[in-house]
């Protein structure tokens, strides 16, 4: 990932820098309802496939019903992370592992929970560090709508 | 991923099949630009961060300039996919890994080229398969914004 190699400039004054975190620290994110209109809305735009954008057609599918897409859920769990892991210097992935155990459905109220799993050290850049993050995206009954494990980029706290 | 037992219904009457892909098969899809108010109005929604809604704002922080998030090069990829990927009962992934080797960049014009890497049958559901499929966003210039390997649910063509 291209990027500035000097310390970045952060986007959260008051956020935690790489040395703030601890492996086990968990988190829990605030609640988003996930209605169809958001579903239709979402999938009409990037995944206009019968299931996601029009519950009449969607019977006899594979869903058999209306259902979001998983980059919907993942968008919706992106937007819960940004207020729920306040990273300094900003949540930037470099990538990661995905897997939708099971569809959103409408109506479905989601949190995500998640967990440091590992904080490795750059060897060659002291001042950087890999967050290893899995969390996963579960709605108002605890069904696991996605489970995540991110590589996110930060930073050691500069020096004041 | 919970779901019917059956064959599905199509979402593509005119489809391919499980048995219709072979390893090694590749595809190509069309071009969509990604624009800097595409960039800024998914990232108002879903990932409101000062380097994904604001250009100015965005100057000294990591990327040092207005990108896209990488969930919104994962929803065009997608977009991308549900042309360029006819599968007959609709692209219905089960999960896989994604990675963002570069930021997406205002003015973008991405395509998404891929490969079937794999066909793994069921043992337990004879009539159903996952393809594994690798591809990868890129611009029109040759720079890759995202590496994706994905497990996608197939179904062996019904008897007539």
């Amino acid at each position: 990932m291209a990027g500035k190699v000097e310390v970045p400039k952060p986007t959260r004054p008051d956020g935690l820098w790489a040395d703030d975190f601890s492996v086990g620290q968990t988190f829990r994110s605030g609640e988003q309802e996930i209605t169809a209109e958001a579903i239709t809305e979402f999938a009409t735009r990037f995944d206009p496939q019968p299931f996601h954008v029009d519950a009449d057609a969607s019977i006899g599918t594979f869903f058999d019903r209306l259902v979001g897409s998983g980059w919907h859920t993942a968008a919706e769990t992106m937007r819960l992370l940004v207020d729920a892991l306040p990273i300094a210097t900003g949540i930037v992935g470099a990538g990661g592992e995905i897997g939708w155990p099971t569809a959103t459905l409408p109506g479905d109220r989601v949190h995500v929970e998640g967990v440091i799993d590992d904080i490795i050290w750059s060897r060659s850049r002291p001042d950087r560090a890999i967050l290893v993050v899995s969390h996963q995206t579960v709605n108002q009954t605890g069904e696991v709508r996605q489970r995540t494990t991110a590589r996110l980029i930060a930073w050691k706290r500069p020096r004041a």
